[in-house]
């Protein structure tokens, strides 16, 4: 039976090299991508694997430089560039060429320049193609009792594209365009646990982010292009729940749930029964809560740096 | 008057270029400096000015190579290389050749290696000349009370060396070789500020650490060389003080303790009245509590991460 560590539940979401920590490496990796450009910012906005770039049929809108390894997106204004987008995604959909566009969204996520201004909005199935950040919202239900601390976690409905069947935290997901980070994890956690809007919007709290460097790998792929590129950024939010409220599947995104003690969940930790991101967070949440500690964890500091990643593009 | 943004407190201690996201400002600086190392460790342990490197009298069991820019010390076992730290170092202090010695504490910092072994203990006085990481532990006491959270601040003696007459939390201080965060925190909260040691050790909550990368300006070099390198990693604690518990200065490296609501405090924060790493541990914890949110800090995203940042040392 395979058994975790903790810093190795960490590197399974953040694998991608550290440039003050792994120079040759991380080098290597970096040179081997093409970096993803809009006009008028002079920001790498994200990175992109060859074979994404090569099997692209880019309109002449966009700029692909072989040499340098850039893709550039021309475009005047905000609007000309979502458009363009837009009218790429939409003929590779059809095409079928990438599987991941198989798992069409409907749904946009933003890119984001060093001003914080809205660069560009890109199809969620496709942000792994540009490598651009991601952001989610995570939510821990926690319920405080004589024996300490339990969990609510939930089971993801076994028919789930992604990680089914897997543990998952107590609510969460994806932050389209436009989303605020409060106002999403109040929606979600109505969505998907069935929490009172108002019980949530009074009581949960956000506690910080957690943001890692992912290369996706046959899992996270789910069947389709693996090596692809996803840097994130969850916000992560604990909520106090009452005694008697017991969270119910609603959108039926989660099968069901358990109220679980500290041990049980590390147990499942160990046993890698949690989709990979929300393990991290549930350590994040661990250690914000002096349950894992730096005499008890080996690889505490290494750890708490990692789920904290700064990441190399600019961010929300 | 000056204001701080939250971001520009983190800056002031998080001074030294990121390789991810200004390549070329991180090449430049770090090729300008000497990299430490021990015999029989691959790693990296610190950078070195040049202007130290050459200050120094080195006795021939350290191997300077100013072609590669490294200084080596020699020694097989960690006592002899203790020993040759000591007694290079004790030369120095005599010399009088670095002002820096002459805050000498007595004091050992330890460097540790990949595996977490330590590879030698160095004078606390010296460790910006070998820019090793430091480590530290710092106390948030906090009491609960019907207007809301408030924390208990401490004026620093306005004899002290470093940031006198300064704000700074409940307690706190470096951590010497052999020294447990936990019993650390124990200790220094009785002795700064009158805990008593059973309800600290009952109540009190490692909650993460943070850690930055400093180079050392005028206001923290206080008369000695300016422009060494710190990098720092700090356990913070968060302990919940009884409403009718009062801390009193005991040791006298606080001159007072002020009870202070949370707009007080980021007024004071704002000004600038705190000791700079003193005003990270508080916005760490205001981010944990959630009284820094995403909607009102428009730098969140990136004050939570280089709060957290990932050093270029092997860490404890």
């Amino acid at each position: 039976m395979v058994t975790y560590t903790n810093l190795q539940l960490v590197e399974q979401c953040d694998k991608f090299p550290y440039a003050q920590t792994g120079p040759d490496e991380y080098a290597t990796k970096v040179s081997g991508y093409y970096k993803f450009h809009v006009e008028g910012c002079a920001s790498v906005l994200g990175f992109m694997i060859p074979a994404t770039v090569q099997g692209f049929q880019w309109p002449d809108f966009w700029k692909v430089d072989h040499q340098r390894k850039t893709v550039l997106l021309c475009g005047k204004t905000l609007n000309e560039r979502d458009q363009r987008v837009a009218r790429t995604l939409a003929a590779e959909r059809q095409r079928r060429h990438f599987k991941l566009l198989g798992g069409w969204r409907n749904e946009l996520y933003p890119v984001y320049g060093p001003d914080r201004a809205i660069l560009v909005n890109i199809e969620r199935a496709a942000s792994p193609l540009f490598g651009i950040v991601a952001y989610g919202i995570h939510l821990t239900g926690y319920v405080v009792t004589e024996s300490g601390l339990k969990i609510w976690v939930s089971r993801r409905a076994s028919n789930k594209q992604t990680y089914p069947g897997m543990l998952d935290n107590t609510a969460g997901g994806g932050m389209a365009s436009g989303d605020k980070p409060f106002e999403s994890i109040v929606r979600e956690a109505a969505e998907e646990a069935s929490f009172p809007r108002d019980y949530v919007r009074k009581n949960v709290k956000c506690a910080g982010t957690v943001s890692y460097f992912d290369i996706r790998d046959e899992r996270a792929a789910a069947g389709t292009e693996v090596g692809l590129l996803q840097p994130e950024c969850i916000y992560v939010y604990d909520l106090e729940v009452p005694r008697d409220f017991v969270p119910r599947p609603h959108d039926l995104e989660a099968e069901d749930f358990w109220l679980w003690d500290i041990p049980e969940l590390q147990a499942a930790l160990r046993r890698g029964e949690f989709k990979t991101n929300c393990a991290l967070v549930l350590l994040d949440f661990f250690i914000r809560h002096g349950i894992i500690t730096p005499e008890e964890e080996e690889d505490y500091v290494e750890i708490v740096a990692r789920l904290h990643r700064r990441l190399e593009f600019p961010c929300a």
